[in-house]
């Protein structure tokens, strides 16, 4: 059997479990590694410090290497050293969500223009395998629905506010403390990282180019203590939710939102910084993966697991595209409609005047723009006699909710909207 | 792109799904469908009745057919079938565990030796995607165990059993009424049908051969209401769970049997027919797969998935086994070890005197043989003024705990060992 010669871009935490777990292959040898400073002290085994370059285009230009392994992340430079790369006839394994989100398109087409192959089952949830089985073995489905927990760090945050009753900003400082949140948390905790595995896993669930720029998103930076302990008290658990589904005129509804997930569904039982992907499908049905969604060794799994099935392939055949990842293919454009035209049950949290009418009133101006309403509880009587009160409706169309939130806001009698989150049953 | 051409062999639940799954592609021909009763009145959609046959042998020997799709169970004559397939150079794609329990070591041999390649992603908990992601994405890991309820008929009994109280004789009249349970359901209540799965399963898992013949199997028949009420109120469910471990020495165990599963384990919260598997390996970590481990639909998604990835392959190339599945082989046969040196902890339910000594007779016999007691409760008193008494083991060596029972059971104030289980946290 041929070595397989690769190189490595990027050798933090990803880069260094790869690094480890390729050392068991004596079939594959690591050329080069590329890292942002290469006098940085570090501990790592067998790491001969003659393979570190500071420039990763000696990597893209080297004649000898068959295979680039990109997990530095981000898109500058990422996205110029990969098309060097494609260009140079080097297949690809990537982990980065925001490349392939933003440019994945783009870098397929070079790819299939170069007669070269690029694998990034590491893109999306870490060690679970979801890219090859949709690519594979589910592709007789027709898949219509995604609904998954892809970012570890916010579902860490929402599990502790909810076993622990914190506030969002000490279970964040905690998550913070333990590594599971970084010092800026943005990316993570405002659904940026959900929603670029997610633009990744409905391109290739639903066959149509999802474009990231039209996905809803919205973090968890404003869920309470108060909006996790009602949720409880109505049998829900709020996770952040990644969710996409194929309507029935076809067109397609993607986004990344906070959801009161009800506590019988099997995501409102994925606890601290596990993940799960829900898919749904004709003929399987509903299937559910769950594992580790980051961490170096779950995603190193992935990462080399697409390494070992290219090496598979290219030893199998002088053609270089024999992989299954053919039968699926996803050129035309989704057509992806805005979060005011989604219908979706609500939970609903208002500050109003403890008086007797405005029950009657959310309920009138709920009624006039088409909100059925199922549940409204009054939450307690707050110290400057307004009260909390949640609503929770059937299913709305999102713009009359929110012509709704306008009206209310203008009563005399509501103090405040607190909140308003999506609910899945 | 060539026409693939298959022959089907079984029109029943699962051949009747595929069949119709495969009207939607064009470059796939149904050129022939053997069939045991060719006049029974079918109602299929799109069925040319001139395709039928009686006789499986003019498909193995039609020189037309690429493609052998054996979903009609059993291993007489399907073993003879698929030799004589193998040696007409027919890839297979198969849905039957029994048989690749029983004869899979013989028939992959076979098939490396005529280059045809076997699938059999439906042979194992249906719909769920497992046998291709171990072979190909996974394949960078050790998995070391295996923990899975890979069987829906009893799942649902005992589903049905823990919501309802009922007793396993009325859930299983229930479960045959509603067509989860066959007329003889022994295949699936006596643990037949989940150790065939988990033969294959924890073959490929493991990398070794596993011999059915050495997995310890017990069913679900013993499990009491009784057992099942004791058990919630100790925080677990019981469940039918297949499970396989590498142990420390590298012997390995495998064994099919009701468990004791924590509330708060994810298999715990698999109900009715729905099938999950969770695999612990380095470096993924945990993982776990659920959704419909029968049905001619969910089975349908995985056969015909196998059969798209054959077709990819070989338009890919002209190697005939281009596939990934060949960086796993496993022609090393496993150390399996017996029942009685595992260990396990153990639910011991007893029926006992209700006299003042008896939980000192029951600690010290224990205590002999090397067993710590970790909860012992007295459950009521019946009429004849015995006493129910449910023990929780400490982990203890199966062979203790079974010399124990024979001490037990000689004790005057003893009358009576209900069951004994094993618990899983």
């Amino acid at each position: 059997m041929k070595k397989l010669k690769v190189g490595i871009i990027g050798l933090g935490t990803v880069g260094t479990g790869v690094f480890n777990v390729l050392q068991e292959y004596n079939d594959i040898e690591i050329v080069k590694i590329a890292v942002k400073n290469i006098n940085k002290p570090r501990n790592i085994k067998n790491l001969n410090s003659n393979i570190l370059t500071d420039n990763a285009f000696e990597i893209v230009n080297n004649h000898e290497i068959d295979v680039v392994i990109e997990v530095a992340g981000g898109v500058n430079p990422a996205v110029d050293i990969l098309k060097a790369a494609i260009l140079n006839k080097k297949h690809i394994v990537t982990a980065n969500k925001e490349l392939l989100a933003k440019y994945g398109s783009e870098l397929f087409k070079l790819a299939r223009e170069n007669n070269v192959i690029i694998l990034y089952e590491a893109a999306v949830a870490g060690g679970i395998p979801i890219i090859m089985p949709i690519k594979t073995i589910l592709c007789a489905n027709k898949i219509t629905k995604i609904a998954a927990i892809l970012n570890g760090t916010t579902n860490y945050i929402l599990t502790k506010m909810a076993e622990k009753e914190l506030s969002y900003e000490t279970a964040l400082k905690q998550a913070q403390e333990l590594g599971y949140a970084e010092t800026d948390p943005t990316g993570d905790v405002e659904g940026f990282d959900a929603a670029y595995k997610l633009a990744v896993l409905s391109t290739i669930s639903f066959n149509k180019k999802i474009d990231i720029k039209k996905i809803y998103r919205e973090g968890i930076t404003k869920i309470t203590a108060q909006d996790i302990k009602s949720a409880k008290e109505l049998g829900y658990r709020i996770k952040l939710i990644a969710m996409g589904q194929v309507l029935e005129d076809g067109k397609i509804d993607v986004r990344v939102h906070p959801m009161l997930v009800s506590k019988k569904h099997l995501l409102a039982k994925i606890d601290n910084a596990t993940n799960s992907i829900m898919l749904t499908g004709y003929p399987v049905g509903n299937l559910v993966f769950t594992g580790a969604g980051a961490g170096a060794e779950p995603t190193a799994s992935s990462v080399v697991g697409d390494i070992l099935v290219l090496k598979a392939n290219l030893n199998a055949s002088d053609n270089p595209n024999p992989l299954p990842q053919a039968i699926c293919n996803h050129n035309e454009r989704a057509n992806q409609i805005d979060i005011g035209d989604t219908y979706n049950e609500y939970y609903l949290s208002i500050t109003a005047s403890n008086s007797p009418g405005v029950i009657g009133i959310i309920g009138t101006i709920c009624g006039k723009n088409n909100i059925n309403i199922s549940t409204i509880m009054q939450k307690g009587i707050n110290t400057d006699n307004t009260a909390e009160i949640v609503v929770i409706t059937e299913k709305s169309k999102e713009s009359d909710v929110q012509n709704a939130l306008n009206e209310l806001i203008k009563s005399d009698s509501i103090q405040k909207i607190d909140n308003l989150l999506r609910v899945m049953n």
